[in-house]
């Protein structure tokens, strides 16, 4: 809190977002956000980090929700706001509580009327509050006399839905005095009825009987706070499990118990077998988006199956309402017939044919590499493209987290969410996968990460061009091409000394590898590894998905 | 017209946008437009130029559109469109006809309302479509059999209305049989009322009289293509002239009549007299904003007023409706009493005191030096801040043309502008005016301004960071900072090679002088000038709207 002037509603707002664990706020300032910006300066549990753009920002807020419970991105009237506006929406998209915090012009100027820089020009203030109304859970334009109140409800729908909220807040407004908050923010706590949870645990036993389900996981196990209670199933009950491309974040893929990936057509012929062949299936928090199910190819018998959404749960085909996920997985615990941990003996598709690591690099080696160098401290973000569909194919260390963006999939997403994430997990190592031309749409965050001193380790996929594009229809067109950069003198451009900052171009799977043991060796430098594969060399989960993307533009 | 396979709707969209003038398309593939790229491709005189992202390819199509009527952006759903849909806003505002065109998921996919890629994930479709119609003044998802009617009107109204208009195209009907266009495109006309016009003549005759009148003009003029009737008029009459800094391209600087710049109390003050002070004053495609009115601090009498708008004419408070600008300004010539040219003896507040060439650069000298090495043949882009207001004290050469963007007042915009203006008019040489903070919003555009060999002439003004903000508020605040890259290495990573690109860093006048000369003497390459101001360093104009921006956020 504030002691050495008046408190104002900005005070209310960063104290609020404080006790939600904000404890950094991304943005661009723009001229209605400096008072607020003073505020933030002021505070003493909030910093500031300014990114280039404000497309940046979002995606850096995004991040960092994803890994510490809330972000917020900041932005100014009009231009920054629709800038960062395709952020918040993947944010709604992907279920991540992220506030869209607007600074806009006074309520006088608002009145007036009149040609407001970054307004349209027409007087009207509320365009914007009606776009992002489409991709936020709830906005508010701050009032005078309101604005607390107004704070508090958009605060509350966001925590409790996990999707983002918008507040537009007027420069004057910012510092109209206020009394600081009294009580903790209440959010709409979603409760399990006891009784369907009681007729849930009875359907479940019968359908269980002595049987050891199966379980396929997903990202909302994530997203509802369930992957403790998720790993305590897998446990007891000694449980095989699968997830999918977007959840691989919510299960160990070095435990005994794990299958693969599930991935509907495109999974491996075992895994797919063990998941839909299962006499019981569990699957939790599971959502079925094109890209992750080989577009809408699974096949789950629905007779044998549980599906436990956040809020509801499925048995055999009888839907229960009012049961939370993390109730509905204890539950489970205790209904699963008690099993150790039974290892998994399918076979595994990689390293059939020993490669050459002085050929040119394959994106298979590639992958292989990038997987054999990952620690399970490592936050691994894959772009979509390549990138994520390459390290599909590798099983991650325990204990890493992995983000990937498969349902809004806006390619550049990962470089600077990676800054988000990387401020919020302090103690993890940032890996960040990604193709050149993804990286090209976001690339201006490359010299944040640097000003921020953030150690990550970088590898860009330089296949010259989309790849991902080329797989799925015109793989010879220039509409495919890009512009060619020096990835390796790029860090130095954007402000990197050669006392911190690596760069390194691998051709080889012997060059890449070396190179990732340099980056180990070089925990504070921030590294980063241009990656040479071929324009149409594409790993194998990447060619399934596109097959199926090209027939279904059809 | 493609006459290899099927006429399909993709080719009648691009044979109705060829029809409009276009000869370029601006975007970002993505799997939903790939097939209408394709058809881009075969077109006998549409070009695809494609950028690092989606907000760099919509300003490149809104410079575009100011050089040559009308742009076109094209994107993909979701997330692509809404990158871009900032830019798509800038345009809308400024009355700049931009065709927005997303490639979309299939009619069948839309309909069967699964997670898709790219979409929100709830099965609505219609998002975007509402969003981007907040800022278009047409919008169509396009249908099988109704394609090209929806083409037709979206089309006609973005040229009648001289602002944006969007389509979306699922990937299905972009390949749907149609006939081709059988007639020209009709637009709705407005058309200048005989009679209303008379009217006008007579209560203009009688105001003016035979008075020579002052004219203020603006930058509806251009919009409503009225130049040429401007020149007339303020030639016939010998009369003298000022315009508003959004409208600098409708005038002459140079021009015997040429009073000077209008800005309200940030006027010169003998500009200001002779404005305000005129016995008559015609103001023509006059559009007060905060920022180019110095805070709406115009001081015009109505009572001795000729007020020119796109369609209407205001004679000493007297509306006349129906009357188009380029009419209103032909009667006007034939009023006004015929004069010779006679030239303006105003003084000139530049050069007091003659500066040392070697002493640190400041901004005054800054922009002295990039004045006088200004050609008639450029076309000068001036990003919002102390690139716009510093180049306001200049006078610019006869025949440049002059593009800033104050209302929207983007920052980073002008960069990417740059080459849909380059494109637009290869003949002129494209000189970019930016400051640091500005240029890092939209830096990947100087890896598009290489690949397409722009032999562009760049200013970036390195203070450090936002000097435009640190005016305002905060000077001293770190959130007016921003990563410290190295400009003259940046065009090198960005793939330039030394034979085509050309860096220099100025920190003194008579350096930025000999780099002037230098560029001049390399015509073919792209010149980047990192020219070096004092953090705190502010043009005049910029002081006065600065001083004027801090109270209206108050």
């Amino acid at each position: 809190m504030n002691v050495t002037s008046t408190y104002t509603v900005s005070d209310y707002l960063l104290d609020r977002l404080a006790d939600l664990g904000v404890d950094t706020i991304f943005g661009v300032p723009g001229d209605f956000t400096l008072g607020l910006l003073d505020h933030v300066d002021e505070h003493p549990s909030i910093s500031w980090v300014g990114t280039a753009n404000e497309l940046g920002a979002g995606y850096a807020a995004d991040g960092y929700a994803r890994m510490n419970g809330v972000g917020v991105v900041c932005s100014t009237f009009g231009v920054g706001e629709l800038s960062a506006i395709n952020a918040v929406a993947g944010s709604y998209a992907e279920h991540v509580p992220v506030l869209h915090l607007v600074g806009a012009p006074t309520e006088a100027v608002q009145a007036a009327g009149r040609a407001t820089h970054h307004s349209l020009g027409d007087g009207d203030f509320t365009h914007m509050l009606r776009m992002s109304a489409e991709v936020t859970v709830a906005q508010e334009m701050l009032q005078h006399g309101t604005a607390t109140a107004q704070i508090d409800r958009v605060l509350a729908a966001m925590v409790a839905e996990g999707r983002p909220g918008y507040l537009s807040l007027p420069a004057d407004v910012a510092e109209q005095s206020c009394e600081p908050p009294t009580t903790v923010l209440e959010v709409p706590a979603n409760r399990t009825d006891v009784d369907q949870l009681a007729r849930f645990a009875d359907a479940a036993t019968q359908l269980i009987a002595d049987r050891s389900p199966v379980v396929l996981a997903d990202i909302f196990v994530h997203r509802s706070g369930a992957v403790d209670q998720l790993h305590h199933l897998l446990k007891v009950g000694g449980l095989r499990y699968a997830s999918l491309l977007w959840g691989r974040r919510v299960v160990d893929e070095r435990g005994s118990g794990y299958l693969g990936l599930y991935l509907g057509d495109a999974t491996q012929p075992d895994v797919r077998a063990a998941v839909e062949d299962a006499e019981c299936l569990i699957t939790a928090g599971v959502c079925f988006t094109d890209l992750i199910s080989g577009y809408f190819t699974q096949r789950l018998d629905d007779a044998v199956r549980i599906d436990l959404q956040p809020h509801t749960a499925v048995v055999g085909g009888e839907t229960f309402a009012g049961i939370e996920m993390r109730d509905a997985l204890a539950v489970l615990a205790e209904i699963v017939p008690p099993r150790p941990d039974l290892p998994v003996s399918l076979t595994t598709s990689m390293g059939d044919v020993e490669p050459d690591p002085h050929a040119p690099l394959t994106q298979k080696e590639l992958w292989e590499a990038v997987a054999a160098a990952l620690t399970g401290n490592d936050v691994i973000l894959a772009d979509q493209g390549t990138s994520f569909c390459g390290i599909a194919a590798q099983r991650l260390p325990s204990g890493a987290v992995f983000i990937g963006q498969p349902l809004w999939a806006s390619i550049g997403y990962t470089l600077p969410a990676m800054i988000g994430a990387a401020i919020a997990a302090p103690h993890r190592r940032p890996v960040l996968l990604i193709g050149d031309g993804a990286a090209q749409l976001t690339v201006a965050e490359l010299g944040t990460l640097i000003r921020q001193r953030i150690p990550a380790v970088i590898i860009v996929v330089n296949n010259n061009g989309y790849t991902v594009e080329r797989a799925i229809h015109g793989p010879e067109m220039n509409y495919n091409d890009i512009a060619p950069w020096r990835w390796t003198l790029l860090p130095y451009a954007l402000g990197g000394d050669v006392s911190t900052v690596r760069t390194h171009r691998a051709t080889t799977q012997a060059e890449l590898t070396g190179m990732l043991v340099d980056a180990a060796a070089h925990p504070t430098s921030l590294t980063l590894i241009e990656a040479v594969t071929g324009e149409l060399d594409v790993p194998p989960v990447l060619e399934a998905i596109a097959a199926a993307a090209a027939s279904a533009n059809r």
